[in-house]
C-alpha cells in the first residue's frame, strides 16, 4: 500500500465503494476506468490515478475486477469489520441516527445513546433506551466503543469530547457546529449541516445562467 | 469580487462566518490573520490568501474589522437573505431537519414537508403537517421554494429530483446516497452521512500511533 494519500482521494473512496457495490449487485465482473468514470462523473485518468494511490488492483487492457476492487477498497477504508457507536445527545440528530438502519447495514452499530435530560432518560428510541450521561464512564469501561457520535449543543461539545477522550474514546463523529480541539491520537469527522446549506446558498448565487 | 474561486476556499467560508459571529458576540472589533488562524487551526498566510480571493477587506497592519468581514462573508455566501426549504421525505432525517431550529435561526426556513406514506400524511412535525406528495406540484406553483431537501430512499432520489426540477426547483440538499444527475442550471449539495463514517473508519485505521 502506498504512503501518504491525500484527503481528497480518501474522501472519494466511499463513492467508489458504493458504485462498485451497485455494479456487483448488477452482476458486473469487470469494469474499465472509462466506464467507472462515466458512472461517477470523473475522468478515466482520475480513476486510474486514485486507484494507483493504493497500489493498482487493475491490469492494463483488462480493467478492474469489480468484486476484488470493492473488497480492496472496503479493506482500505476499514469497513470490513464491525464498529460500535455510542451516541451522546438524544435530540433530533441523535434520534435520527439511532433510528436509522442504514449505518447498521454497513457495520456501524449504535449500541447506546446518552442524554442529560431527565425527560429523555429512560425513553425508548428504536431498540435502545436513553441512558443517563452520569453513567457513561461506567458504560465505556464495560463495553467496546469504537466511535462516539456527538449530537450535543455547540456550547458543550468541546467539554463532552474532552471528557470522553479521557475515558479512552479516540474517534468522534461530530455534528455540533464547533471546531473541536482533541488530544493527540484522536480522529474526527465533522458533519456541519448548516455550513453545507451555506455552501449551497453560495452555489445558488454563483451558478452560471441557463 | 474575484473571478473563479476554488471549491476548497468556498467550503471554508462558513467556518470563517461562524468564528467571526462568535468573535462579534465576544465583543471583538478587530482581528489579525494570526489570531483568526490560531482559532481556526489555519496558518495566517492561509487566512490572508482565502480572504484575498474575495477582494481583501483587510488593511496591512490593522487586521480585519470583525463585523465588516462577517458581513462581507455573509453576503458572499448569500446568507444575508431568507431561503425557504421544502423537505421531501418524512423519515428520520426529514423529521430531524423539520424539527431543528438551528437552520431557521440562520435564515433557512422549512415551509413544508411531503411524503407518499398515507400513515405519515396529515401527521404533525413541529409546526408543520406532512403533506401528500401528490400535491407537491400545486404547492410549488403557489409558493416560493428556494431549496428542496431530498430525504428519500436512494432508489427513488433521482426520480424525485427530476420531477421537482421539472417543476422549477433549482437547488437540492441531498441526503440520499446517490450521485444525482441534474439538469443544467441546478445546484446540489450532498450530505452522504454514511460515507463520512467510512472516512472516519479510514482515519481510525491510519492514525499515527500515540
Amino acid at each position: 500500500m502506498a504512503g501518504y494519500v491525500s484527503d481528497a482521494v480518501i474522501r472519494r473512496l466511499p463513492g467508489y465503494y458504493r458504485h462498485l457495490q451497485e455494479l456487483e449487485r448488477e452482476g458486473a465482473q469487470q469494469i474499465s476506468s472509462q466506464e467507472l468514470g462515466a458512472r461517477m462523473n470523473l475522468t478515466a485518468s482520475q480513476i486510474r490515478q486514485d486507484i494507483n494511490c493504493f497500489g493498482g488492483f487493475g491490469r492494463q487492457g483488462y480493467g478492474y475486477s469489480v468484486p476484488e476492487l470493492r473488497e480492496n477498497i472496503g479493506r482500505i477504508l476499514g469497513i470490513d469489520r464491525i464498529h460500535s457507536m455510542l451516541i451522546v445527545g438524544a435530540g433530533n440528530i441523535g434520534r435520527a441516527i439511532a433510528n436509522s438502519n442504514s449505518f447498521e447495514a454497513s457495520g456501524f452499530q449504535t449500541t447506546a445513546i446518552f442524554d442529560v435530560d431527565p425527560q429523555k432518560i429512560g425513553t425508548r428510541i428504536g431498540d435502545l433506551t436513553v441512558m443517563d450521561m452520569a453513567d457513561i464512564h461506567d458504560y465505556i469501561a464495560d463495553n467496546k466503543v469504537d466511535i462516539c457520535v456527538l449530537a450535543v449543543p455547540a456550547n458543550i461539545a468541546q467539554a463532552v469530547a474532552q471528557e470522553l477522550s479521557s475515558y479512552g474514546i479516540e474517534a468522534f463523529w461530530n455534528f455540533a457546529p464547533v471546531d473541536l480541539k482533541l488530544p493527540e491520537g484522536c480522529v474526527l469527522m465533522n458533519v456541519h449541516l448548516e455550513e453545507g446549506l451555506q455552501v449551497l446558498s453560495y452555489r445558488m448565487l454563483n451558478k452560471r445562467p441557463r
